[in-house]
């Protein structure tokens, strides 16, 4: 199959920016089986967004979200608003037959995720979410090397987001606003690292065991920081931690998870290396393997669509690399790896609203309570 | 001041061995105010503790404790039995009069821990506990930098100790028997780093906000694993985890401190060395300053009686450290750094109570209901 | 100043790649005083060369240079091609008038390379190399830092280019082949770290002091290795090694250099740190410290132009980044860091012929003696 | 065979501190068929060689080596003194019919060197030589894997040992002090290198095929830095550094080795690890194994007689277990890993000579012509 998709994207900031690179440059470095046009950009500021369009190559620029949707050479929408705003935005494209590419966290409410999700069920639009840490290609490699049992059953998932940008210096922005963004750290790293242990371990969290929020700067009216434990459906147990405060760390997010016959470590701070111990190797050479996941023809994931081995993709490659899953998904193909669907980001999302829950029960609880209520 | 202490050392397996180890090295790197006399290492096999006692200069070895005790060349008693016995044995060395210093945790119970500290406040003798990764120059450097307010108010502590021993195919020893050692990697692990997190914040755990306990092999009857969120009394929020199965992980234990003003980052994996985040620092060249903590002459702690600078301690090192601060302690002077009574590790057995109690009720417990609790 | 500038790019393979992203992506990214207009590539396979074309985004796809030379709507060339051509190819193009920016090494022999910096001189175009690494924010914050004086009089330099993708098992291409290529790993990886030192300390190399060059492979007809010593302008020594047959290294390069007041670290394989160790620091806390290089805010280089810190960027970007710069002086303002010209890259190509001339002689040789000869 | 060897130290500074601990230590943590005797300690001031004797156990205190050399308990000299008295006290002590073991370089001087060596060939004792990083366990285990084979032909060797305490702020003690160091950095750290690469490769430096000296601080009248290259008797190439100016690095050694199947490095600045890389390993996660050389059950040497896995040991274990091995030798058993005797540090001296005989002629030197000398 060949052909092409219009593409509408929504929002022009950091993940309007991030998005159109992804749209630009898929096509140079895959082969996808559909092609993206780059139909519109719309956002709220006429002036703005027309400046945006004419940068990154879109073919129309419009603060006319309804016109858009309404145009019949737009296929996907590419929401990239504040969480706020998501679900009016993704309802309306699956109700215009669109399909929708949604960023993270599905959206500020689990009650506003489970509309999404309904109304992704009944319309004829395919839904992806930008969770696109999965993405990155050694996280890719530790989904592939669990499924394939080399670690065996999990035991310990020791999961941390933390950033350092959140203190009282930091200028007022909607991510600090509950009216706009629903959570803070939660929503927005929490989520992410809840999702990558997910789909690394494939594996769900079905307890919180425990969680504790915290707002540090009077000013914000989301949690600058939540911790949680977890029961994971394997039987093992986790750890979650998502800061805005973390002196020292501009964005260090990653995970260790120990199972019975090995481990797996990876953190962003060193996007390219996957640490591998596989604890049935020859005792005298055993150790933690470091693998530097950027060997096409060693079968890492995307990466040998990009450089030699050994020269670095960067942050913006997981978006162009999801954005080439996407165009493969939408033309009848496999995905390198699984594509979230706003279903299993709703799962994300009940496993955040049952850590506040925990958080505010002073309680267990157990994730399917929330996730199944309705 | 100057003379001789006797010390009798009472077990003799792998602590027995590091604390004698401790008491011959401590004269030859250190001059403390008193000499250590190696004067009796008390066991339960006559056979066995007699070849140890000749291995390591002991000048009696016994298998009757209360001769020992009764002994007034005895001045400080060394206790490196099983948890469950320590009560027993150091309340009736602080009822013959004798100094104390207790391997960790302090007891396999509040209830002896208690019972411990109050007979500790009744005699006349010093009490010590060997927690002596405190001993750590890069851990008691950590110290100094909190106490000078290097890092500010404190945000974030993410404390792990994991170890991968203790699997099923470990054999059967008491560490895994509730009967004799109380807890499992709670007691044995979580009990050092709760302690390093109080040593080198100066804060104390309030309140344990949440807590898994985790058994994975049937036959333990002991925890494997415990998980643990808690506040701190400063207003910061915290992690701990300690576990025996966490595969690739001889030894990992270490903590990450967030504060204000800076952070603090220490693994024992890597035991030279503290990492510090100077957040005060000039932008273009701020980063994480990793510290060798390995020079006498810069100030760091202890290593100015063993090597230059650049030259490695290990392991037992840490025991030695802690033999001189106490004979310096008994000799009437200043230690390098606060060595931690039985009124202290009762508040470490406290934190580690009330994070069982938490699990065990499903919701936060302050640490202060069990440590008040008579 | 604005306007824009029509690029053709000759060669298409992984050059003309890494090139074309780097036209394409600059004016998202910078905002340069001229704009690149893709006008026109050029190489020796009309199917494939049309077929690149497209996908880049390139108006002409053409196999005749001289045409191209020819057409008044280009105004730089930019070379991409093996090295035996460049000159034919570079002196060209600087007698039709355009700029040029060449692929490094200069050329594949120093005859070659005298040649292109005299027709440089004579021209009234501007020349370019591309020894991207500059452009890594890392390397260019390490000149800084040494400009400013922080490290004081250098002493040592060691610097390593190491792969291992040059064994038995490749395959036969150009690269091995010394008529086409001068040299092996000596031209294609010594040149990127005697750059790389000498634009760092702002220092030359004033003498070769021994080399030994080596072939592995017995079907190569270049070296795979070349090592050899040096002596700096500034009174400092160093040493150079460059190989293909590093296992366990896909593309390792980096330095180290201790200067009296500080020292600099740098490996490619973790490329947005520097690590920086300021001896005048406080003795307590002395030590090296990494800097993550991927803050705009900061100060860092380039990166303000591209993701919040944390959010790297990787191996194409350095060529963006150059693009960025070239434009940059083009359009008649300074450039982030210095960009090297025909003149420097002489100098280069006369330190690895120097190198080559010791190894020949077995005797140290001035570097002046082979730059300054006619 | 059981028995006891009477030892006799000759030097009480840096170095007669290490060995005093490590025959004291050696017989708490090994069974070695012979039980050292600390029987005297030998230096030129008496009133601190008494004391220093007092602190370390040794039997007797004296400043005549002629009359301890007479006493018939003596039976090993343990030789701890500036480079300059080596000859004279070794030869004194090989003619008085003791066995030696002597602090590296084996001399000051090549000729020197010869002198012992010939010397030890005559006599009956035995004779060792302290290049005790032989003992680190990493590196012996480094040793194995190459002579497994694991590494296949090794093609390139990358040494360095560079320190930062010499410069112009140092004290004026004996080291910078040609008439007594005979040389500088190469000396004292070159030999380190060369013996550790010769230990673990099994080939020796055929050829020094260029060299550069540098005395950097006037007042020294030796060497500061030392670098050269060097063909190895495989085939293979290498570069050596030693210097005393490598601000940032208080004791920073070893190597790195590539082969045709694997690579291995090791730093001493983590001195538990080892780096492993198996070329032949599934590509899918093949990398660098860190493997933590401390587990005993694991094969890993001498780790089994100290601590439980990932406790680490530190610098004076390396000569406790040379003590191990030496008295396991005298004993007539198998050491754990070869020990050198002069024969084998005459090498190691004749390789050093040669690296400054290059320097000094300006051309390659090889080996045999210096060591072949009479």
């Amino acid at each position: 199959m060949t052909g092409t998709v219009g593409i509408a994207l929504v929002g022009s900031k950091f993940m309007g920016t991030a998005h159109s690179n992804a749209w630009q440059q898929v096509t140079r470095f895959f082969d996808p089986p559909l092609t993206p046009v780059l139909h519109s950009v719309v956002a709220r500021d006429a002036e703005a967004v027309a400046g945006f369009g004419r940068r990154w190559g879109w073919q129309h620029a419009s603060t006319d979200l309804a016109a858009v949707l309404a145009d019949p050479h737009v296929g996907l929408v590419d929401i990239c608003t504040p969480n706020d705003v998501h679900r009016e935005q993704a309802v309306a494209a699956l109700e215009a037959g669109k399909h929708v590419a949604c960023e993270k966290p599905l959206a500020g409410t689990l009650a506003d995720a489970r509309v999404m999700a309904k109304a992704a069920q009944a319309a004829p639009g395919r839904t992806f979410v930008w969770f696109s840490y999965r993405r990155v290609p050694a996280i890719a490699l530790a989904r592939t090397l669990v499924s394939q049992g080399r670690i065996g059953e999990i035991r310990h998932v020791r999961a941390v987001y933390a950033q350092q940008w959140g203190g009282p210096a930091a200028p007022a922005v909607w991510r600090f606003d509950a009216s706009v963004a629903g959570s803070g750290a939660h929503g927005d790293l929490n989520a992410h690292i809840v999702d990558a242990v997910r789909f690394v371990t494939g594996e769900e969290l079905v307890e919180v065991s425990g969680a504790v929020t915290k707002t540090f700067v009077p000013s914000h009216t989301v949690d600058d920081a939540v911790l949680f434990l977890a029961r994971l459906s394997g039987g093992g147990i986790a750890t979650f931690e998502a800061t805005r405060l973390a002196t020292g760390y501009h964005n260090h997010h990653g995970f260790e998870i120990h199972g019975e016959l090995g481990a797996l470590r990876f953190w962003f701070d060193e996007m390219p290396y996957l640490d591998y111990y596989d604890a049935t190797a020859e005792p005298l050479v055993r150790g933690w393997t470091r693998i530097e996941v950027s060997d096409g023809d060693a079968g890492h994931p995307w990466v040998g669509s990009w450089w030699p081995a050994g020269h670095p993709i960067g942050y913006e490659h997981t978006f162009t690399n999801q954005a080439a899953d996407i165009l493969t998904v939408l033309g009848g193909d496999e995905p390198v790896a699984p594509l979230p669907d706003f279903a299993e980001a709703l799962v994300v999302q009940a496993v955040l609203a049952t850590a506040l829950e925990s958080a505010r029960r002073g309680s267990p609880v157990e994730v399917g309570e929330l996730l199944l209520a309705d």
